[in-house]
């Protein structure tokens, strides 16, 4: 069986546990009730399995080919899927009614989004990205960038980009040296190298709308020199429609890479290309920032993503692969072995995987309905929270799920024992896909660096201790539920870690900024066990009252927590103590010695 | 810079740790002083260094090719290194003197073997598999069988391969059907499918001895009833020479594999191929455990070969690439960012990686050396006790090593930023290629499962008690030492940890066999823990005298050793909790809620 989305899952959360019909008075929510949401996602989780999963096996086999008058061609079938999806109206659900979009909330369209990517990585990084140039173009175009380029990228007609990365600048934008030369019309030139650009060339759509880093001539050196442009692949004509080429934009190569095939990674040269500032000069990575604060929770939810198919593929092959007897006796005694599902290591590996995705989903749904919150609650009050919790956790949620899908597709692969090793399975191409999620849009040594260096102080500690008083108050509020003790107690015990690690890290890492570096990786998988826990809590919550009912998805709801208390939470004090062992042998050898 | 064998590392294992002088009384030992053992590595070295590294990337990028004829043709580049390599005699280093070989201890071979793996593993797999093909051939081969084979296998002028697996049947070798029907003539005709076959078709060696399981016709069904048969591709000759083809042995195809391109894994189809009972009827298994045993060993090697090669070639990226500055200041003033092996998080990487590879080096080798021992020493009790350590540390090795360095090479790719996604640099390889080691030659689960199952309960636990009274006595010979109180704290805490879990097993695994499976790797994954904290100790107490040495070697030993204490050691805390947790949660969802 291929991937079935998980809609059923997703409508828990949404119903249940974020209960989002007390938000009808926000914008966006208000047409969306939550039948209308589990209409909507129905209909998109047909797409995604009829049409993009079948599509995945196609995109690693065949992957991108550039040609020599420097276009891409991508894998069968993605053009006829790409003009599928744009009819649908699928990229638009979270935009905005005034561009064309949909008008949905945020949250709704991160669900939409787990199954496309879940679906097709390589395949949604498309209009993943084109949405990412979307949103910064809302933040800082002027009226007419607004006007000429938003409902294009919102209904996917035209692709969008970001251009940061050069060969000798990957984390450290200060070194950026693509120029940008200002023009009589007000137009600049661009010239530059750039890497590892997605989806920089191909032929799905109409338009690519390039977002370039690049130094005005005579701007200051460092990253407060750094400007954004827009740079699209054909102009824009004067009716709106497609233009000229613009000649100096051209795809030069394509990455060969470990996965992600069917996403053409591209090298971009720009040679006096036509290119238009938006927002202010040297300004230009504050708007970046937007996009990539988007992008970020876009990769936590590709490792959730590509976490779940791996592991509805292990689960298939582990119901139905035959080897070996039971220990608590033949499950199958009729056949020549019992399914494989029967045996406890092969459980523990995919109850590990089923804990960490239903409690990542919930995780990373619930930090979506931030976004909602920050931008469309009338109380500023909600407003700050949300933004404060926005910025806490979206290195956590990149960090933390992209390293545990990882997990969990190397997991999936484990089950399927030497098939999985063969590309006859898909698990190769799930483990080889998900990998790039820990190391693109700042790698998750860099998500963790943002974590402690700099979400934690701002405000004073306002987000963290915002959150640490949220968690109080659901323990208080549930000390005395018996049922729900245990979910409690864990619960209580990790913040209570997590809060010990965090008075560690101010008194250690202000001193020190190397002790905050040596901490920051085993702080962020703290924090995600924290977060989960914490949803773990909230969906139990959900789940107790209906623990009897004939249907069994709320008893096995709260069998997953258990489990996710009994055999996951545990590593919560390996990271304490480790993080609270310093920086002292790990900063010691010289350079010499490695 | 490309791998560089760790001579110095291993050297200081066996002599400074191991002391290998001490047993020059035995066979093997007495020809091979320190000096001389220096020697062959150094020698052996520059082949890995100079042949095998050089042709890893090919091997990945062209991979094997089979012609409808049945033949395959490895990577370019191969037939001559491996002609180089049985020329020099390095596949001999440890094989008998009796059959040509060059009767070096085996923790000798073991030391080149990792560097020629870590080098090459895809080229090291065909000399590899053939040194087991002859163990068992030393193990259960009548003496012409011997006289035949042995020093043709010893060279490597013949390859050999072990056949178990078929579509049906791999971890359950219950369930073969490959069959032998007996000839007038004593030989017999085999007859059936066999996959994944390492090696099973090449053009590097003149001959391939296949060592086939199947059943004679009328045995009983189950494991009972399987034989292990002789069934080379050409027949010998009266001379010894290569005679007829035996035209029932066919390659009919390779498999599409995630990594390993360079080995040829093979589909291979018996009919009617001629072929000779090796050992007794219908114990075959016992013979082919001996060639799967020191597999076992061999993939926990693979683990930590690709380990070191993956690392080393971070440290080179780590060492080399210029991104930001370092915390406590510029490291670099002159350059226009620091190399990022200033980062924390980037050490954090590095060092996990270091102090698991130098702790697993000693860890192989001490447990190659029991191989030794067990075989060679005159004194019984020695003997005894080296095989009931072989016989217990033979799972750990392989499971703990391999997803260890699996995880070190993933590491190594996270140190390589994007950069380490392409297949410009040899991390995504690394990464591809040692993800096999925990699957094959039975997974890490049933490795888990030997442990528990097996290994723990054999002789009343006279193994793994030894092992406790072990470390017992040398804390307690070490009580007084301030130096090493750090060492001898870190193995004590952790083993007794160990003990309590094993405790656990005894009292919870016998009522219920499903408490040992489910407990099986975290058990497995607390032993290796506790087995490279009694090495890091052993080590420590040979490199603290020297520790004020101009040599920072052993001062950088120290520093690593402690790392590992920090940084590394407070996992075992986490899998106690987790095995001690219990199955229930992790088996009570019904097959169908998966």
């Amino acid at each position: 069986m291929s991937y079935r989305a998980p809609v059923r899952d997703q409508m828990f959360v949404l119903r249940e546990v974020l209960e989002l019909d007390r938000y009808s008075n926000l914008p966006g929510f208000a047409d969306a009730s939550l039948d209308t949401v589990e209409q909507i996602l129905t209909e998109s989780a047909r797409f995604c399995e009829e049409v993009l999963a079948p599509l995945n096996r196609v995109g690693d086999t065949e992957g991108c080919h550039w040609s020599g008058d420097f276009s891409v061609t991508t894998p069968k079938g993605f053009k006829d899927a790409y003009a599928t999806m744009v009819a649908a109206g699928w990229p638009a659900l979270g935009s905005a009614t005034e561009f064309g979009g949909q008008g949905l909330p945020r949250v709704v369209n991160l669900a939409y989004s787990e199954m496309s990517s879940a679906a097709n990585m390589a395949f949604s990084m498309y209009p993943g990205l084109t949405h990412g140039a979307y949103s910064a173009i809302v933040e800082g175009g002027s009226p007419e960038q607004k006007a000429t380029y938003l409902p294009k990228l919102a209904s996917g007609q035209w692709g969008g980009t970001m251009n940061l990365t050069e060969p000798q600048c990957g984390t450290d934008l200060g070194l950026l040296r693509s120029k940008a030369t200002p023009q009589a019309d007000g137009s600049y030139r661009i010239t530059g190298e750039k890497i590892w650009i997605s989806g920089g060339e191909h032929d799905l759509a109409e338009n690519i709308v390039h977002l370039v880093l690049a130094r005005i001539e005579g701007a200051p050196a460092g990253v407060r020199g750094i400007s954004l442009f827009i740079t699209p692949k054909f102009l824009p004509s004067a009716d709106g429609g497609v233009g000229p080429r613009n000649e100096g934009v051209k795809c030069v190569g394509l990455e060969e890479k470990m996965g992600i095939h069917g996403n053409a990674t591209c090298f971009m040269s720009y040679e006096d290309a036509q290119g238009w500032l938006i927002g202010e000069e040297n300004a230009g990575l504050r708007l970046m920032f937007v996009m990539m604060n988007e992008a970020r929770l876009g990769v936590g939810l590709q490792g959730l993503a590509q976490g779940e198919a791996a592991y509805q593929a292990a689960c298939d092959f582990a119901r139905e692969r035959l080897q070996g007897r039971a220990l608590s006796g033949p499950k199958n005694p009729d056949g020549p072995a019992d399914p494989i599902i029967v045996h406890p290591d092969i459980r523990r590996m995919l109850m590990d995987s089923r804990a960490i995705l239903e409690g990542g989903r919930a995780f990373l749904l619930w930090t979506g309905l931030q976004g909602d919150l920050m931008h469309e609650s009338p109380d500023e009050a909600v407003r700050q929270r949300a933004s404060d919790y926005m910025g806490l956790m979206t290195p956590v949620t990149k960090g933390f799920l992209t390293d545990k899908g990882f997990k969990i597709c190397s997991d999936a692969m484990q089950v399927h024992g030497g098939s999985g090793f063969t590309e006859h399975f898909p698990a190769s191409q799930y483990l080889r896909d998900v990998r790039i999620s820990m190391i693109y849009e700042g790698t998750n040594g860099i998500q963790a660096l943002d974590l402690v260096g700099r979400k934690l102080a701002a405000n004073g500690g306002r987000a963290v201790f915002g959150f640490f008083g949220e968690i109080d108050a659901f323990a208080a509020a549930h000390a005395g539920d018996d049922g729900l003790a245990p979910f409690v107690e864990g619960l209580a015990g990790v913040k209570a870690q997590l809060q010990e690690a965090t008075t560690w890290l101010m008194q250690n890492g202000l001193q020190n900024p190397e002790e905050a570096g040596a901490a920051s990786t085993d702080y962020l998988h703290l924090f995600g066990l924290t977060a989960l826990a914490y949803m773990w809590a909230l969906m139990a919550k959900a789940a107790l009252p209906k623990a009897a009912d004939p249907d069994p998805f709320y008893a096995d709801k709260l069998t997953t927590g258990r489990y996710f208390l009994d055999r996951i939470l545990p590593d919560s004090a390996s990271h304490l103590a480790k993080l609270k062992a310093g920086a002292k042998s790990m900063m010691a050898l010289k350079a010499e010695a490695f």
